[in-house]
């Protein structure tokens, strides 16, 4: 019925629920990257100072605000429950990617700037592969 | 590199952003479905009254009442945000799916029952599939 | 000694406590909606650019986003937890009627108009009035 | 059509929003010191500790928990924001009043006690009566 | 090691736990309310109606408000629950005090006032010393 | 007035408000593990399985849950966003403390253990430390 839908995950994604019950999955983060990049390409659209726009422009930082914390958050959760010293072997400078991705994930709070998002959402990216690169 | 990892989702997923940035996925629901059916294995599995069980029967109810509670969240935002008019020709029942969805919802909060939870983690998933379904 | 005020309520009103308890009431919904509706009014009248109101606007549109929430979360719990299959046969349109009061307080939290404001207040007091046409 | 229900509330009940919009009701306060007597009720009628009376135990004690903070948190607005050096003249055990029935919460988060939580009530229940009556 | 750096406290500050576990401290709503008097100094500092600006203006608010809510609750906290009968003998004047304070948190939401930032400051550097003055 | 009350800090201490204002503090992540500590001493104190120490037992887990949490918000926010790669010169294996200690904070989630709640204490007051070394 939807093998045809090309944006359809055709596999389980799995995410985690703090227990522990072995469940994690660095999708909610990847996906807040984006909504970042996605919030920082809105707001960059805007024109006009009218109640409309300074409305949408309030609602946008303030999600902007909340996905980027989303994204710290989640990182973290990964990186401190899922990630264990066997990994660092193969990983070693998992530590620094992780430190890395959550200044990245500050600026964008603090800034409008599309370069700083599309470099969340790559940082974001390959810290998923490279949890999945441990699942294989 | 991870084209072998069976477990891996291999289209990006997508989720809702509140502005609205036309964001939405319904996996985080599913996800939390799940959740909530692990949690109901976990406490039906602990056995003994001593501090540390109890400790965790705690932390699982508590674990599993936010991710019944975050089921009924995504839910409801697909539902009430994303589906417009014309999607209820092609899905006349969606109003009671979605009802019935969330009264499991409350079922799993209110009990510790592993029926209750595969219910819910199949109308959540056919919830999902209906969604997906509108996308093609 | 109060009798005389005409704005107290004489009577208990009752709410939804989550366990379940029996104890619900829409007066939150309703008094909800009525917060937007303030919030819009205030943000159309304020005028200028300055920093005092610029301060007032990014909270009143704040409050605004948490009041529209409140009244989506507050109805959402009434109709999935207290309306019941029986209730259906007496009002055939509860579904229907819900679904477009969510639509509505989302299209409060994108735009200040008063109009949308008015439709939600007027929506949310014809759901309390539903609920307690059931309580006869 | 509701004349006939004594439960309904025959006028408008008010709450707080906090920019200020002048909207202020200790009706919220009421209703959650209700529901924290409630729960006493409930827990203290609990029998038994199987899984499912644990589940509802630990859901009574957290709801117990949110909703005697809510107590103390709508009662604090009201008695800092609402109430005027002019009210003092009238009311001048009014601080008083407030630090008691704050200090009453606390002892109902700490104890199961139908008799601190009747007292809770009492004590917001005449809160609202002194609130309404500088109302009139 | 540290003996040399005056910012750095020499003794071990205490905090609230709400179990109660007799831990105590100001330090928290003394540090919320410098952190609102900066919000208020950084948003005066503003220049500008660019995009990078209002990002700025929009989330020193939200802070500001934050930080605000975050004294009124720390101070109520102890207010209720430290302080004892016996502690107005020695501060008959302590719920005024408090009663103050909160107004004063409240009037730095409604505006960006740096005269009523300080005096936020500064009343609640004087809680502080009172409860303080208790522990001697 | 205070100087011989050896628990009064006698220097401000200060804290981050994410803006960033440049005020960064590890004493809430300090109180946050001894807090932890506090409520595994008090668990373990329990005795009895009446409601009352029940009542007691679920809220002094959830306050556990709760700052073990915020040990591991506070501590990762100062190592994202206060230390910077100069910091690492000096303290080459910061990265892997911080780990071990969010490690130990989710271990202490998951159990009620007085040995691992001491490792907490220690591991935070280690990061408060070598925080606290790099202004000097």
């Amino acid at each position: 019925m939807r093998p045809t839908n090309p944006l359809r995950p055709t596999t389980v994604v799995r995410a985690h629920c703090d227990v522990p019950c072995g469940i994690y999955d660095p999708a909610e983060a990847v996906l807040a990257a984006k909504t970042v990049a996605r919030m920082v390409e809105i707001i960059n659209g805007l024109e006009g100072n009218d109640t409309a726009t300074r409305n949408k422009f309030i609602r946008c930082v303030t999600v902007k605000e909340q996905h980027a914390e989303k994204v710290k958050k989640e990182v973290q959760v990964i990186w401190s429950d899922y990630f264990k010293t066997e990994h660092l072997e193969v990983i070693p400078d998992l530590h620094n990617k992780v430190w890395n991705l959550l200044k990245i994930a500050g600026k964008n709070k603090q800034n409008v700037d599309a370069e700083a998002a599309a470099q969340l959402v790559a940082a974001t990216q390959e810290f998923s592969d490279l949890f999945w690169s441990t699942k294989k």
